[in-house]
């Protein structure tokens, strides 16, 4: 923008720089205009449209010492696209908020928008637009905008007899942020594994559409806050209860290597981003697994009930009172 | 969500009582799902589609004392409004990010809601879905998709000749951030036309439609950095430079009765919201008044050059090196 009397770039202040490299990210085919106006204009939207926001907050979620730039701008994408592939759709375009201390300079922001570019390239999304304002920790929020081809997952969609299955294997993430906090030490290939989980988490986003393409359609949710509260969000919009096989819960090698039998992490910690969804009874792990193209687990089933969770199988002992963890404490570093 | 063993309503943190309340936003009928899923569900859109992210900061765009609770969410949603107003559009509905700090207790969130509730009842958008976080500072982030019956208002579409209007009164809210920083006295009415232009704004909706609807279409942005960094923006898009009446800047009595005849607050003050537009001669600011249904002024004219801003007129020499404000000191109160 000009000045009065106009200025040459070399006057610009680090924060106007920041700004200018947010509106050089550049919009893709949906987008008729992308930033640097009031709004992004995107083409008209014919099917339903999801909408979601998510935030990563300096302090809250993360260190910055932890992350490449690059890997932040990544993830801050990735929790949003965990979203959209929970309800079985496909992301279009995004906007994103930063707010940005003064410890962070634009050579740094310049590295998140290139990870965020590359994560936002990879699946397909549009950046289109965009703010930056000032604040004392680093934040990135991320509002997203998908459409379903199909049936959209929902979590109000469980019925007493579905079968309960999850991707993947679960609480690696949550092992790898004990880790980089320092209150667990483990070493060689598990430390990398399950720090890289919480570092470069992968949104499923393909099985999500799969998912979303059976019948009857699944209910579904993802993994962000942790398989106990996220199963209890299902249960609670479908006004059903579940029985939970701990012995049946998907820990990685990595995951028992670092913290052997204990199910705490696997069943409290949040940051997965694998789906846990519930089908009506008929199909095998084994199938499922074709049919969606990552591992899946059964890890129990929906019953009658008012929300509560019963543990079954040898090691119902060995889990303790997660009820009473705080969200925050499962979430980040504070 | 259900606890381990189950918990009761009283065992519930402040946070996830916060939580709770920001689900419990209502959607409306553009709605297929609401507040609660991983994504909100949208009807299709089959027009082009407006989106927009904006986010307001404890310590950078206010201080908890200055607003009702109320007046903070109204005044988070109304400069996201402004932008679909520049942009011509009507906006439909919106997701909210809140970063919530430890001092902020659920019953100010509830009434926060209130407002933003309220708000967004009167200019007729859904809030659908939203996410809440810890932080150090409060901050609302909301993001705002519209769509446009008509052209859309664009930066980038001032033509030499064209001449300069702006809706209302620029520089209020400025002068009222001014004294709710105990930088500047003023008393009685003026006072509170001035503290209220800040915390009550108001976003020009209903003219930046009737000008999308004017051929050839206008080029439009809001007023949110100031008039200057604004115009500044509309002259980058548009490869165009300007010729601004330092006479024909509208500033309100309050205005003048607090900082006399300087311009410095009017032209470099932001969050007045209101519209600033560029139309081919040959319309009066009477006839776009009557037309817009809001005060209208003419302050200059769009000239052939490369962003430049020429002061003319008798008060030129009153503008002082507005090119080097710091856009963050104009914006708040660090």
């Amino acid at each position: 923008m000009p000045g009065f009397p106009p200025r040459s770039k070399t006057e610009l202040g680090e924060f106007e720089l920041i700004a200018r490299l947010c509106s050089d990210l550049r919009p893709g085919s949906r987008t008729i205009l992308g930033p640097g106006d009031d709004c992004a204009i995107l083409r008209p939207i014919k099917r339903p449209i999801l909408l979601t926001i998510d935030s990563m907050v300096e302090g809250v979620h993360f260190r910055v010492p932890w992350f490449s730039p690059e890997a932040l701008g990544r993830k801050a994408l990735t929790a949003n696209l965990s979203d959209i592939a929970a309800c079985g759709g496909r992301p279009l375009a995004c906007v994103v908020n930063f707010a940005i201390p003064r410890h962070i300079d634009s050579r740094f922001i310049q590295r998140v928008n290139a990870g965020l570019r590359r994560a936002a390239e990879a699946a397909q999304v549009d950046i289109v637009g965009g703010n930056v304002t000032r604040a004392d920790a680093l934040a990135i929020t991320i509002a997203l905008i998908g459409t379903s081809r199909d049936a959209i997952l929902r979590r109000d969609a469980a019925r007493a007899g579905d079968e309960i299955f999850v991707t993947g294997t679960v609480g690696d993430a949550a092992v790898g942020l004990q880790i980089l906090e320092g209150r667990l030490r483990v070493r060689g290939a598990s430390r990398r594994f399950l720090v890289d989980r919480f570092i470069n988490p992968t949104a499923r986003l393909q099985a999500g559409e799969r998912l979303a393409s059976m019948r009857p359609t699944p209910a579904a949710i993802d993994i962000s806050d942790g398989l106990w509260q996220d199963l209890g969000h299902i249960l609670e919009r479908s006004r059903v209860a579940a029985e939970l096989d701990a012995d049946a819960i998907p820990r990685s090698v990595a995951y028992r290597a670092a913290v052997g039998d204990d199910l705490e992490l696997a069943m409290g910690g949040g940051e997965d981003y694998e789906l846990l969804f519930c089908m009506r009874s008929g199909w095998t792990a084994a199938r499922l697994t074709r049919r969606l193209g990552v591992p899946v687990h059964r890890i129990g089933r929906i019953v009658r009930g008012a929300g509560a969770i019963r543990i079954i199988g040898r090691r119902a002992g060995a889990i303790p009172r997660i009820g009473g963890f705080d969200q925050l404490r499962n979430r980040g570093p504070r």
